[in-house]
């Protein structure tokens, strides 16, 4: 047994090297072999689309024979299912959304997918269904209002629930956030919006978000914080693990690839928090890569966590840590700021505010002790 | 009584345009100056923040003298205080944050200036009352555990919401969300994450947004799709216009400078759903403009509000526009995509993708009239 | 005649609406077909890719019955061809680079395919070629030392200017500058870095540079800053027109379809410095159009042209325009600052700044006023 | 002797901490203090602007007293002037440009103000000049036509060239880019725009480019990139480190807080060039630091240069390392594409594509390797 829950999902190790310029670099990957392959490197489970599995437009008989094929792989080596999902983006009936596009069938028939992939989703045993909606959104801000389509959103989240529930699935939802790319403007764009959204849903306990390095980075948002808030709210389901540089098109690089003291952050976080969920790679090879690299990258992502996690744990063992973060007062963001007090006591304390102004917090000392050990100098 | 409920920041027309790199420009403005100019300009009313009134260190009576005055320049004048909030940003106290400062005191006279400053909102009549937390944030990610900020900020919104219930005063709050600076990364970075924060709030009834052009913006997100957002929970108490350019400093240009497709979607927004809270222009004049400049500026802001809103009733009046929404089926998002179907019907309806992939969205032809009216052209 | 040389190219009006995550929308387009409906709507020319006409792999009697018909289609209907280029990112080969792959033998291809994509250009009459370098970059930045790198670079221009110069051909080239995508990070990023690199060429003066809005906005450049450090070094061969919004994936949109401000400032700055190229709409229709969106798409990016160049001539028509002009001492920056005067004038001069600090530069009037005619309501 | 040239700006460790929502957090430092403490940590020299030394409005006898003060700091110390230049950008005089203000009084204002700073650092001993034209760009891109503003920019460095070699000071210059910040939009975005502006001078051999971390980031480019290219064309005579996320405010972390990816290549890289200018860090210590924080950023700054260059020479003496640069044909780059070949030899060539896509270039492996030695594991 892994000692970490690490994932891939069957489009990560099976990419292809397509991207809008080019056409594909590396052969389409049978996703036994990727199963294979993963165990053999120490993974704990895949994750899958529908359609990574099933071709679009398999006979029953196909599906079956398939699905049949993939469960055997995973029993023999042992693998997990760390969440199932529905390709809602791939076809071109969804090119004006799936469950928010204007199309009423449309709508409709994506309903339909998505309970179709549950279906499989619970045949694999995955106890996590992830949403992500990469074509909730829009190019041309006039052709939806915005609550019209996030009233959509609710209802297909509302409906999918209901169907879970109804056919007794051990299943929890996680919505993935994202702010653009494939659209101009995706709807949900970051975890603070999915956080809320999960607020007003009928059933808003089954539901958590799931968020990707990438997304968040991609609108320049601190990824630390948005998982806090996540973890803060009980909500973290699911995570996806890459590398991204801020302002750019949606790279899903090696994790760790870039920016490394926010991935540190990031690990800490996690594993300080208790989190026990997938620690998922949603990330491919560079495109330059043929099919060895694909499993350098593999590699690449379980060693970079393996050794933050380390670095994290090591970090917070050392005294000249516990002693910057005192001096930063650190800890004491723990304790609550007001116990009882009366207004007057309150307003009268604000006056000591020159005097507070004073003190220094030593986060340049603690930031460079954290480099340091980052490094491996210190 | 002005047609809409304009309304500048005391800080905002009084910007003596100093920035990280240079000195004032503008000389300080008396606040009673610039209530009797906005009033003939044809402002609704004003906002203000505790500081840019009554000068940190003022005495009691002080004070008292200048909230007097004040009120007499409001009276005579008829404007109204369409928010007002405290400067929890500008004291060198709060460099490590307010309610979230590392320094438990630091938090406690933070909690204790706000209600003060509360105070003083209500003596002046404001029904409602923004907080900014502009400090609230991190630059180096270590210092602070996020789970703890949220902790604190909640405690802090908390206390204060029944600080105002027990106080008796008819006021509710508005969070203002930013992404980034004057910290390199701040708490509640977005519409969303703020949106998610009052859910979690003892008075989540009492709470809204007040989301700002040129925050949302930084981030690169849609600005419609936030305020969007916030009309569908029922949470937009208020609303920061400005122009700003992605992924720059906070820029805080006069209204409609940037970004003017943008602008429209955002009034004819704001116009379709009734919003009637404050028009608040928070934003300054170029900092190479003299006190001149400064009343350029606002009556700019102001015209092209008033521009947008003739526009978009007038887009919304034409025929063309109404056939190119119906072929772009925009209406028809609104309708509910289940009505008690079966699952078994929603799956069979997904076979339909190939055929429903067919149709165009008229979106190029849809968003090209906007364009011409928006040129006028059309 | 038409009055604007507005070009497509094949690629652009034949674009199938692939996208990373999703498959095509639209069929392929016959480029006869794109030349006759291009000839229609009022354009005045094409551009293309080698294999955007012939397709890779063609043989060379395929390919002179493609390219005789395609002669014929610009002959009838008097279509120029406002620019070739080459393919040298789609095909995997290219996967590290064309002029700069790690891989000589991809560099010496690179180069022979230039040399063919060139002739297939002079033989439709090109008298521009452009070279944009979309795989000439990294995404794991150790993989090249960027000094040899931009050797190579310089290398296959100077080895490819004198195959033009030796075969007598009538061309000029253009390089076409990108920051990012489909590479991490692309070699000549910005129009500065291109119009730099061509300094350093041993023909510098048969080469220019062909600024697109996506690229530089992708950035968060100022295109008007860009073009007009171009059309100062007379670098200015071709352009590239479409819409972006900073800091995301190549969108390509409709030209005007963002930023209307920028649009017109580019458009009266083309127009007021006689830029005589071609006016080339590098942009496709959302990938939710089908094959009808597309000439909304074309006429749209035309119209929009016409309507800014309209507007352009109109602003300066204005006598509140020339005043406010004046107001910010606009024309007075044509005026050299120094005419021989000694250091010590020059020394003495410098005591005067506060006296300087005090005007406005009336900023905020004359933009607003831009504002008011970009809207039509002045 | 310091084995590396570290530098720090008069205004970098006498950063008072002001920011535009805040007041200064640090007390003003007295410019001999800076001096002697940055001796005592191991720097090797300083910089300043004129107005870091001498305050604006001093008289001569004020000035020459000031001056004759820090010499001999500086001579006791062993200190040296890495630059000198001149602040054209603090005074309101500057709010529209300095070079490129609109008002030709204010231009001539800051040539003779320039003239008078490059006095005194002929005096300290400076052998390199900067030039920063933060104030020299736009909000209102109506308001400047570019070419004019390049044309006054030209003219200013060429007159201050010809002060220069008339005075006969042995003094190089060399432009620092910023695409934003304090203007909307800066003229010499990048260090592309400037290293083309350089060969358009009077002089071009006397004048190079300082390019810094934070600038280029900001807009999202590759600095290794930049920095290569500036080297590539001999005109890296200066450059400032420090930390900075992408699309954000202009932050000035220490060295090493963000991306540490970057950092080392960028290390690496200034190593391999046997860069032998001054290393410049002109960066500040985080706003919520007090004195005693200012000295541990400068600590950090230099500590982390030491560690990664360390780790470069590291990295590339290890065997793994050399086979992954040969597997990823990396020194292939360095050799010449084409020896003479004719245009036949290449054009047959380019029919090997097919053949030439099979292999990978390693990139994942070899990044992974950077990775893990960056992180001190390998």
């Amino acid at each position: 047994m892994p000692e970490y829950r690490f994932t891939f999902g069957l489009w990560t190790v099976g990419n292809p090297g397509r991207d809008p310029f080019g056409a594909p670099t590396r052969e389409p990957v049978d996703p036994v072999d990727s199963v294979n392959k993963l165990a053999e490197l120490g993974a704990w489970g895949i994750s899958l689309h529908d359609e990574d599995l099933v071709p679009w437009g398999s006979s029953a008989a196909e599906r079956d024979r398939i699905v049949a094929r993939f469960k055997a792989a995973l029993e023999s080596t042992g693998l997990g299912v760390g969440m199932a999902t529905t390709n809602l983006f791939g076809h071109p009936a969804f090119k004006d959304g799936a469950f928010t596009s204007n199309d009423r069938r449309v709508r409709r028939a994506a309903i339909g997918k998505a309970m179709r992939s549950i279906d499989l989703g619970a045949e694999l045993g995955a106890s996590l269904y992830v949403f992500w909606g990469g074509r909730e959104g829009t190019e041309a801000g006039i052709a939806k209002d915005p609550r019209d389509a996030l009233e959509r959103y609710r209802e297909a989240i509302d409906v999918l629930g209901d169907y879970v529930a109804d056919q007794g699935y051990d299943m929890r939802f996680a919505i993935e956030p994202k702010p653009n790319e494939p659209r101009g403007d995706i709807f949900l764009p970051t975890v603070g919006h999915a956080l809320h959204f999960i607020s007003t849903l009928q059933r808003p306990d089954m539901v958590g978000v799931n968020p990707e390095v990438a997304h968040e980075t991609m609108a320049g948002l601190s990824f630390q914080h948005g998982v806090g808030q996540a973890l803060w709210a009980g909500k973290l389901f699911h995570i996806d693990l890459n590398g991204q540089r801020i302002g750019r098109y949606d790279q899903d690089f090696r994790f760790g690839a870039e920016d490394l003291k926010e991935a540190f952050l990031l690990v800490r976080l996690l594993e300080r928090a208790g989190y026990e969920g997938p620690l998922h790679f949603d990330a491919h090879a560079y495109r330059n890569e043929n099919a060895d690299g694909v499993w350098d990258f593999a590699v690449g992502c379980m060693n970079t966590y393996r050794a933050l996690a380390e670095k994290a744990a090591y970090f917070d063992s050392l005294p000249a840590v516990q002693e910057a973060l005192a001096a930063a007062s650190t800890n004491e963001l723990a304790m609550s700021s007001v116990d009882g007090d009366s207004p007057e006591t309150l307003k009268a304390e604000s006056e000591a505010l020159d005097e507070l102004a004073a003190r220094g917090y030593f986060n340049e000392a603690l930031d460079q002790i954290l480099v340091e050990v980052l490094l491996g100098v210190r």
